[in-house]
């Protein structure tokens, strides 16, 4: 493996998110899990395994309240003492009663405050945490055409995003994310990535797009977006996933994988761009998993996750640059498309052996999980949690 | 009004379902109503108070074990009293810990006899209520390529319908509903109108295929489904409810009028065929609701629900057949389409009105709905439950 | 009918294209249709029938090179004699052969110099003929993956939009379409509204985005992209027509009539919106149709589409914004959502019938043209024109 | 590689379409190849050249009136000569003037007795050329709601392929092609597997369903329409081509190649089965490229086609059946997934080209064809042919 091969594999992350270790379900069951981690620690403990067997996946997103604790300092040190480090915050503002009609773009101006304190209050985990990024996805939209008035949600959107970006402290950034729908039927108040970069421009320097795989409508060309935010230097992150239908949360690249071959590609294309801005941004992408593993055992599935993610970008790296801008110029379309194709068809999977030999890992990460009986001892020791449908609930969290 | 239009409409009927009188959420989280009805006897109120203000909804569709009581006898004499009469039979074979990976095409055999033996269970609900139709939604479905075996899958679908089929009473049947997806993600064992037809071919005579008004690809033609089996003699009915992106679950008629519209269309002209196998199917499909009711109050919803299924059905009356037929012989296709068309612009509120006069009832049913107070008078009873996000859970029932 | 009311109908314009006088099929077949127009002189003639029967109809759209003339002052004549006025001018740079990779966006400079400079050319026809808007659509876009750079594309896209941008006229304005797919399979270089509006941001004030109604991805909310763009200013105008599928390009309304009515409530509202922009955007917002009437007659079919588009209207004045400003505020869903669809509901046929009572015009457009026996007339005098399938075919333009 | 791989990876076939070697296009324009191929003849050279190359592709499609010929038995003579041999037989009831509203559905008797007589026609013309299968593909449809009657169509359909049906050679069959939209905007009256299929039943054993991947609406899992139309024994064959947006008839295997390799596996397991009926109906899957070249070049495309379907196939010959079954058989979700996912990872192209080697094939086909000059070498006999747009136009063939 060349040198430039081998740092780049080595420098690769993918965050994954504490969510991904508890038990989730679809609205029409929550299967319990034997061993789902119950709170962040033993999220935490889940993670450093995968950590442990890719060596890529350092970083955890938290989820506020759901991993709310009394002392962020001792959550960094527990994390930090693991090989991890606490990636984005993601608030939560959309399981308290109040946010029914929507959090910041609800039409009572006490709601929507409430809903921008609880994110101000993100802002300040952040600076607890060392976190650099907020993220933040809105459940805010309506069901039934005439419900409310779209502008003035919009505007309502807006003026939120604006306040929460004046306490980002220097050098963090926000994340807005976008999505057609679910769980809002009739329109979703950031309903496309066209809506999140507009808010983005309109309210400053640290607000990027987050692009969710899931996210978007049949047919659209989720690298084409990729391209035009990493041009316009508002590509600020991934959630990662996999889905045929709508927001499906299955594991990366289980549906398509070359299609997230053609997103790595991009990355990989503007990485490399002459472009400062271009460039810049394609570095400071975050890569984040955001699955739910309704039916699979969770650590498996994350870790599955990881190494997807590892060979979509392996062999985005393989793509012969050169070659494929000439068949690009002289206009040769089938020798173009080989040329990325030809990447794709590479089996990486000895070259990705080969990395691990080197980094000191099992080479093959999976058959080590399933060997150290990870999973039977947090099923014993953790035991099996039913619970409701659904996401986990938040238990009231400002009296 | 003639004679005719007038015993058409009164002749209507919508069936409520129980689970659109309960809290229902996405996956994300179910918002507590206040007054939301706690069992079934509260949803049976909830739906007398519907009958008596439309006139057309006598009917219940249960829910088991959501609605599982002691005695049905009880139930139906509870209901009797009230106007109303038991609707059909769903069983319930998708939230028990045990079908995580499906259930009656549960690779296990001992998963699928348990789910079968809960469906021969409600089969012999059906005989205590007077219930005509077994109503059969199944989860079922993998959510991995390779997950499972997709032809044995269908084998255990057919057995098991088979066994439900023989033990059906005389004069009733099973109505088989199919689904594109949700909550299954990569395939789901009866994924269109094609599979669950072809089931009932091979099952016999007492299983006819329902139509949910969701459950379709995007820019599926749902009529032409609903000609096609009427012709076939296999449209056994409906649950009807609206949405724009999947299975949304939202009030009939809320996104596309017209598309409801041209769903009675194609039930009157099977009402009027000359061919005796559509006639009859046509007179004897089960119209039923099923909705999840997340932001708006529950018997409102139903209320709205019903009197859009109303006023469609009028319009769809009120098409002049033979200048339809004759703009299409001719192959006017303009003048055809404008047939259909202006029944469809007419405004038919004044003609329920008169209906409404007729049989009694309140002349604006919302109206009336709203001044009753009803809504305040269930919350002050009932309180506000608060639960977990989703669907209700069901208990455990066998032992 | 109140005068606010009549004076907002009176004052409703929808313009019509050349294109849709001619005949034009699938890429499976052109079916010739008797009569269809041949010329740029016989579609004003038609486009006169339309407006002499709907009274709003004045605009015509030209396509260039199709409608190309020696004498524009000439053509611009004969349609202010018949009632008329030149509306949009369309270039295409779709049909060259050398355009098989691209226009504007082709990786080959002399390219995208060539279709620069038609672009240019009909800026030129703008000042010739008092058009005051450049309408661009693009069938750029590449058909696999690797064919070409997707941010070269769009870098090449934003140079040409910006050269055009600088030699429009005072006062004029270019309309920017975007369209998810078709002719371009694999990524399409405008993709979608979030991308015309991100070139337009950057080229100057002159630039707005197009909506046509056919160009999105399935379950997208085109209200709500309407209601966005109204209220950053950037809303264009609109190609009218109705889709299923695919861009179906069939007759305006015909799919789903609430769709319709929606984005008119939205245009409604933005008109009389306090914020100046909104209105300022509102008010400026071209009408225009654009449909391609495979198997039905050419002038019924616009004629069908005007009346539609006036019914639409119609419907979205009669909204009660107070009572749904109310309703909205109170966080009342169904009430809100019932204020928007009591409007819909109305049968506005009456009040447009005593429109054209006021204005002298045919009370019943379709049926005086049918009399008119407008149809048989032409073809006779032109016949019936059989062609190639597809569109139009451009002849060798510059030498 | 061992002997059972070798066998059938040597016994795999896949048709050519006539249609595909000449000039195609979209209903904007269709672009003039160099050296595209004028005739028949010229097609047939084409696909030698195809066949030369790769060894699998001996079949060629036929498209009647587009390769009609004056003696059938000099055509099959001609490609007997090249190593190939005609293949199906695919009747156009869509291009004549006739048709507008329809062919075989068409409200007009004359009409469909018309398109009837074509299809016998094609029947006599199969017998001619010694083909085995009738491919039937019917654009018949209609645009707007109300247009003709969705029942009459349905019995119309069925009572022409009776006919059809009862004219059959022994020993041959026919597919029965279905497809969502386009050319028809409402409604298609084959518009999916099911009422293929159904009509399949009703007329008899030699009529099979024809799968076009395609042809489907968005989400659609075609695997499992594979596996169950196996499963009932009637999958009679496919036409491939890929597609990310509509019927985009791409180069197979360009958009999502996972999914071309899950509908191998399950035309593979279906091979395998233990069930009588469906290995029969596997071994006799007739599978045939459908695409249409807009842009690239046409020849250098079908080979592309060709090895896709290859390397998918050798692919999915690699499955550990064993390892599969007893990963489902144990409920093992990531387990099973990854016996199918490891074999598609597997970079199969060394194998395929040790297979070349012993069957004295050029390694790298597409290399060879290029060095070839064959491209060229036809450009420069063949000259360029420009013309309309869409597809070829048939000339009045019945007088």
């Amino acid at each position: 493996m060349n040198a430039d091969l081998l740092s780049a594999l080595q420098a690769q992350r993918i965050e994954t998110p504490s969510w991904g270790y508890g038990n989730s379900g679809t609205r029409f069951k929550t299967f319990a899990a034997p061993g789902a981690a119950r709170d962040i620690w033993e999220k935490l403990d889940d993670a450093a395994e995968v950590q442990r067997l890719t060596g890529i996946a350092p970083g955890v997103a938290l989820h506020i309240p759901w991993d709310e604790v009394e002392d962020y300092a001792e959550l960094k040190k527990y994390a930090s003492e693991r090989g991890l480090h606490i990636g984005a915050i993601n608030p939560n503002v959309f399981q308290d009663e109040e946010y029914r009609l929507g959090s910041v773009t609800h039409p009572d101006e006490d709601v929507r405050e409430q809903a921008t304190a609880h994110l101000l209050d993100c802002v300040e985990i952040m600076r607890q945490t060392g976190s650099r990024d907020l993220s933040l996805w809105f459940a805010d939209g309506t069901n039934y055409a005439g419900q409310d008035d779209l502008r003035a949600r919009k505007r309502r959107m807006r003026a939120a995003l604006k306040r929460v970006h004046g306490a980002l402290p220097d050098g963090s950034r926000m994340l807005v994310e976008y999505k057609l729908f679910e769980p809002a039927f009739y329109a979703t108040d950031l309903f496309d990535w066209g809506a999140a970069y507009s808010h983005c421009l309109a309210v400053g320097e640290k607000a990027q797009v987050l692009v969710d795989l899931g996210h978007h409508a049949q047919g659209v060309n989720i690298e084409q977006i990729v391209a035009f935010l990493l041009d316009e230097g508002r590509l600020g992150g991934f959630h990662f996933n996999a889905r045929r239908y709508a927001d499906d949360d299955l594991i990366v690249g289980t549906t398509n994988p070359f299609e997230l071959f053609c997103i790595y590609a991009e990355l990989v294309s503007g990485a490399n761009s002459a472009d400062d801005l271009t460039r810049r941004t394609a570095q400071n992408v975050a890569y984040m998993i955001d699955q739910s593993h309704n039916i699979e055992p969770k650590v498996e599935a994350m870790l599955q996750s990881v190494l997807n993610c590892q060979e979509a970008y392996a062999a985005a790296l393989l793509v012969d640059r050169d070659l494929l801008r000439e068949a690009q110029e002289r206009g040769d379309v089938l020798a173009a498309h080989r040329v990325l194709t030809e990447a794709f068809k590479t089996d990486v999977r000895p070259l990705l052996r080969e990395l691990r030999g080197e980094l000191g890992l099992p080479l093959d990460p999976i058959r080590a999980h399933r060997e150290s009986a990870y999973e039977e001892k947090v099923a014993r020791e953790r035991g099996t949690q039913t619970g409701g449908g659904g996401y986990p609930v938040r238990e009231k969290v400002r009296s």
